[in-house]
């Protein structure tokens, strides 16, 4: 399929090509296509071949490219898919495929919103079960609309940021006032993050059908969140510095024309939900996670089942007229799946910290200083063959004196 | 104390001198310092005096000024009152004198991450009684912790934009399931901006005492609502539609020097607040806000007795180790007094609408398409006079057909 060498079990196949932003040594930050264990150094192979626009690749972000649309997407991606299967392509490439050991990956995009939502059913009942044992653990709202709220898009920071600790206030549930310390149920989510491209106008709802006139692609998010901080702040308005101290992002970010192979139908939405978020082809990726702490897998989170379908989360967000941006990040909220093995975060693997995991023979509740998490992520296709996004890493640190 | 005519009871007297972004004509947008009832163009008074950085003033918007940080603006405000006291300045500014009259407002700065508190006990304790009648209105968090949340960055926009009903789902406390349409419960919320300039370090928090190094100025901020959209949507994660639509700023960002003396003493808070957010010199501003709906002032909402102050906001938003970054906006949430014509929102106005306003005989509930509503502000001094913040309005829309 190309005449790159792509070592078996790659998550990066010629037909993925997903695009992120590189450092090599003290050179500037561009951008750049994965392709096995190589990257292909994009700015200059345009250049060569006299493309419009070549220029968007040399810039440390990909936001113009971004801001191009979906057609400029596909034209991309079929210039793309030439170059690595067209051996007459290779003395254009050659010399400028970089190794990905020697380059340093940094944020692809820079975030403009940050939205996250709770569409995973098994996570939100989970959640309920957990912070408000007395009563029903799915709210009323829950299978009407994609709930969701702002995150922080300042503290988005790039796969292998070290992760600070983060202090704040908590209270015990016995206890009269809050006390002020670093965060003791320090945890992860493991999401899917939706990317957007293409603007919309203030006071115009973008609708199911135009989901992929808006979103370029995909990358893993693991959305730090601190339970102590988010339990006792987050009534009434929601969380915030439960989860503002960091959220990562993986370095690479596969376009949904790479993930169509791997679309599934929506599953059955009982109650019926309102017109705005019906389509006519609503679908959702079967892409399964990999959660490791300090090497161990620990979770194989499942997305394919998620309640809500990404079409409707940005119909959501837009129905009261709000406007996406490029650079947009809108993620799918905590995925979990059914099986103990299959949850999302370590509030959900340990039960509230009541049924620690066993690793090397050692009790693991929340994370501890020193604690490495990698989420990686692969799409699945009918014809057996799978597709990866590569993944995120982050690594605890403890709290910094003040 | 200035050779340029000020009419009386301007709101931007000689030593207010608050910094915007101007279109004149066909020109290209730029900074310029208000003065009366006349913009000083700074870009080429700074030329013509050979001032570094005079570029600055040459952009669209404040953020590369606002990145300077305290020590250059301290300077950059001590050079205008130079400019406007000196009378040897007068042939080198009046030929870029502009009449406000015949220039158009754009947003004042990019905003980067958009907070909202909840920091007027009157506010929260109203809310919560129209929202949860059959419970204690302020929770058992809020006299701990400045409550808040993020919004929508993308959505904030310039004063005299015109503001699209929202549509969306609500549900009526009776009714077995949600419907969809356009908001009957459009409101606004007064409140006051605080514009961060300075940006700090991920995984550092910055200390009450460090609140005037970030912190540049103060705007005055309509957070547009949608009661019915907000109060099905926000258990458990937060508003996010019923605000997200639109957030309206006025144009002059008014400095913390110049409301330096508008500052007043916080009130006691008891219980006394954990020590990250105790401070020698905690204090507020004593700003009023007006209320006017179509020309009718309908309220009067007092700023200075608001519960907790600027710097424990800023304190408590970054004591997680969230960093701040130039052009982030954090609102106070909305201001209410005790008295019925000091409240800061027509929910609070009208009582959830069963108290209409009479305006001209008409009986007036929530926003109805044509309103518009302005928000002004003054900063009152020890010595009598007042400082004006200039004002925001913005006038409701029916909803775009889809």
């Amino acid at each position: 399929m190309s005449w790159i060498d792509i070592p078996d079990g790659s998550p990066f196949g010629p037909d993925n090509l997903p695009l992120g932003v590189f450092r090599h040594g003290d050179e500037e930050p561009r951008v750049g296509a994965a392709i096995g264990d190589q990257i292909i150094d994009l700015a200059p192979v345009a250049s060569a071949q006299m493309l419009d626009g070549a220029q968007l690749f040399a810039q440390p972000s990909l936001n113009a490219f971004l801001a191009l649309g979906r057609p400029a997407w596909r034209a991309t991606r079929d210039w793309l898919l030439d170059l690595v299967r067209n051996s007459a392509d290779r003395d254009t490439v050659e010399p400028h495929l970089i190794p990905r050991s020697a380059v340093s990956m940094q944020l692809p995009f820079e975030v403009a919103d940050y939205v996250d939502f709770y569409a995973s059913e098994q996570h939100a009942t989970n959640l309920g079960r957990l912070f408000r044992p007395d009563s029903e653990p799915l709210l009323p709202n829950w299978k009407h609309l994609p709930v969701g709220y702002h995150g922080r898009a300042g503290t988005i920071v790039a796969s292998g940021t070290d992760i600070v600790r983060p202090s704040g206030q908590r209270k015990a549930p016995d206890a009269s006032a809050p006390t002020y310390g670093p965060s003791r149920r320090l945890d992860i989510e493991v999401e899917l993050g939706y990317v957007v491209g293409t603007p919309s106008t203030l006071g115009k709802p973008v609708s199911v059908d135009e989901f992929e006139d808006h979103v370029y692609g995909v990358v893993i998010v693991n959305d730090w969140s601190a339970r102590d901080l988010q339990a006792w702040e987050y009534v009434p308005l929601g969380p915030f510095l439960g989860k503002s101290f960091a959220t990562s992002v993986s370095p690479w970010v596969v376009s949904l024309d790479a993930l169509a192979a791997s679309a599934v139908p929506l599953g059955v939405q009982d109650p019926p939900v309102l017109p705005y978020l019906r389509g006519r082809h609503l679908t959702n990726y079967d892409i399964t996670f990999e959660v490791r702490l300090n090497g161990h897998l620990v979770s194989s989170p499942p997305y394919r089942d998620i309640y809500w379908s990404p079409a409707q989360m940005l119909a959501h967000l837009t129905v009261n007229g709000a406007s996406v941006r490029t650079g947009d990040l809108y993620a799918s909220g905590t995925v979990s799946g059914a099986g103990k093995d299959q949850r999302g975060s370590f509030i959900e693997l340990t039960w509230g910290g009541r049924e620690p995991l066993v690793l090397d023979g050692e009790e693991h509740g929340f994370l501890e200083d020193g604690d490495e998490v990698t989420i990686s992520a692969w799409a699945s296709r009918p014809d057996g063959s799978r597709l990866g996004l590569g993944e995120v890493t982050g690594r605890i640190i403890p709290t910094q004196p003040t």
